[in-house]
């Protein structure tokens, strides 16, 4: 019988052949992230000095401050300053701070690898996917065995075939079939399974957009959203100086539980509603939301990708009054890399802030909250009740061009009444 | 019995020629403003119901959200939410949010002009006397009684003179000029006195430079620091389109009650040391001081000389490894320029963070606190116990330069030592 790539590489990881879904197996970690929200602090430094006091390999640790950065209350600083000394003192020497989500930076740094298990104390770890990693979010308390053992155990999940195929049409983004997809699988509709994404349309899209799809695979209850590894993959991993690496893909006769396929060409931009990401209908259908707030930024929309296609969008215009745009870049490469092709002049020009790469605003933890009864739309990953800023508040999540567009309107806008 | 610039203003004002230091006498006001933080939520909103329930002049009032900007609270983003619609329901056009702190936004918005009256609801407020107007700083209570009468009391201040003579030289800067003033005169040494500084030191500064140093004329407990209008006042109203205002000049027997002559050759770099900003020493004095944040922004060092000075020394350099330099733009406008000049670039190239234009890190409020035991060094105007974050953290204040140069080494350095 077939094998998934999930299957493949957890084979290879618990070093027992012919694992298939539904078994558990105790796989070995190729990297363990932790951020500063739900690191260190979080039972780990306490309870790691009963596990031998050590980390298994330090070399294959890596910790991000990026939900506390810049900081915006002393208990947040000291939160910071916790993580930078406990990294230090336990010889963490992959420590970034400052530099943006932990899951772009993990991209960016090389920690990403096909083939590789990745875990993270961040829900959105299932990122990874998109380079071809087993990359899924745990606990700290796993984390913690994971720091003592160098191991975790995991279950092998069956997986789920998403097939998209065809040209995704101009004023279409990735994160428009990234939202399709959860409003037709559901919330939860994937819990503990595999999302493989298949087809001439994902092998047609860049790492930036790949990584907007897989990103979300957690919001249908995913454990990692995988994509094929191709040239698209090569050529994103050659630049880190990264060329030895196995590559997976799922048999033709491999099991899938579940299998959908949908048609680039028929997408229109997608919304989803409050207060659920699976609440999700065409952007034209809620064209008359008016927007006080509206987001470009985070690990899932804040990428070269989507400041260019905003900036194209947004050039020569400008956003609507009593409407502020926030833009954080998803790393200080980005932004550097952004700001030389002029596209953080052209959002500053249209009226955008232009803030720091940090995970707050996505969160809710600082670097621009709504109130109560302010509507933000937003390019990041969930619209959770009170998760930016008020319970009284709405949040629409939508691509980095309706994002763009509905700051011009002031509105809910599909991006392509102004294209 | 000849005049000084703030009785020639206050006489106008106040409609009674003549009038002399230690004189009380009601002026009319010109500008209030306001920002978020003690505007309309304290105090005013409430009381202007009983007393007519309109401002007097709605085009002589500006509002500003700068404090909390981008919010990192709900609170925050409920204050600013009201401060927005508290400024609609009142008819004031003239609000601004997100656009950076609001002395810098009133001064390039054609909202402080020679002669003119200018309170603000903040300290600093008294940064406008670079422009030549009596601008100073009032407390919630006295501005309501401002937007209901559009008067206000003031004692005639009697006036300090500053002279200052000569070059400065490479590497040191009008904010060390300013806290070597601060140093001599002490933090109150100047109560309900106008500071005013002459000599040919000061007509040779950009208004940039200009207004680092009246911004502090608090830091002495003045009233109001002003400066000579000239031809660089001129230049700096005319890109405003303001060509038509009063040129005060201080008689040449004019009374002052001290004065003070300082060359500018003898000027090295300056530290304000914590937790008084008179704690003023030689930066060299105080280079073994480890640093941990680098902090470049806010009304008295961020401007657009600030930022290209510090980027012209950081300029293939790299930050010292455990720190973090913040850099937050003085105002949306200077943001663009900076980047348009390449130098935010430079900077984020040096391992900077650039930072949204806010009041946040300077006050501690958010976008950068400090955690117990870390130091900063500042380019902002107070370094008073906590209010950059911990009790325990400490903050020293210098210059744009001694801000990069000790970004750069990981100690407090004098710019000279690298430059």
């Amino acid at each position: 019988m077939g094998k998934t790539i999930s299957e493949k590489i957890l084979a290879k990881a618990s070093g027992c052949e012919g694992v298939t879904a539904g078994e558990i197996v105790w796989a070995k970690v190729d990297r363990a992230m932790m951020d500063d929200i739900l690191g260190p602090r979080v039972e780990i430094s306490e309870k790691i000095k009963y596990l031998g006091d050590k980390i298994w390999d330090p070399d294959k640790v890596v910790i991000i401050s990026d939900h506390y950065t810049p900081p915006a209350s002393i208990k947040q600083a000291e939160i910071v300053k916790f993580t930078r000394d406990w990294a230090k003192e336990y010889g963490v020497e992959k420590y970034f701070e400052f530099a943006g989500p932990c899951h772009q930076v993990m991209a960016e740094t090389g920690n990403v690898i096909p083939g590789s298990i990745v875990l993270g104390t961040d829900s959105h770890t299932c990122m990874g996917g998109a380079l071809g990693a087993f990359a899924t979010g745990v606990g700290s308390t796993e984390m913690l065995g994971v720091l003592a053992t160098g191991q975790t155990w995991l279950k092998v999940p069956q997986t789920i075939k998403v097939t998209w195929s065809g040209k995704i049409p101009a004023g279409v983004m990735a994160k428009d079939m990234s939202l399709k997809t959860i409003g037709n699988i559901g919330h939860a509709g994937a819990t503990y399974k595999a999302v493989e994404y298949v087809g001439d349309t994902i092998h047609g899209l860049s790492m930036d957009e790949r990584m907007a799809i897989t990103n979300m695979a957690v919001e249908m209850g995913a454990k990692v959203g995988l994509m094929p590894t191709d040239e698209v993959t090569k050529e994103y991993l050659e630049k880190q100086g990264i060329i030895d690496y196995p590559v997976y893909k799922s048999d033709a006769d491999a099991v899938f539980c579940e299998e959908y396929s949908y048609q680039a060409e028929d997408l229109k931009p997608q919304v989803a509603c409050p207060h659920g990401v699976d609440q999700v209908t065409d952007a034209e259908n809620v064209r008359d939301t008016v927007i006080h707030q509206a987001y470009l930024g985070s690990c899932t929309g804040g990428r070269l990708n989507d400041i260019r296609q905003a900036a194209e969008l947004l050039k020569g215009k400008r956003i609507a009054k009593g409407l502020r745009m926030l833009v954080s870049p998803a790393s200080n490469g980005i932004w550097r890399t952004a700001d030389e092709a002029g596209y953080l002049k052209i959002l500053s020009e249209a009226g955008a802030v232009i803030l720091a790469p940090t995970c707050g605003v996505c969160v809710g933890l600082h670097s621009g909250l709504i109130a109560s009864g302010e509507n933000c739309i937003s390019s990041s990953n969930r619209n959770f009740i009170g998760r930016m800023g008020s319970k009284e508040g709405k949040i629409y999540l939508g691509s980095p061009l309706t994002v763009a567009a509905s700051a011009v309107m002031g509105r809910i806008t599909d991006p392509r009444e102004i294209m």
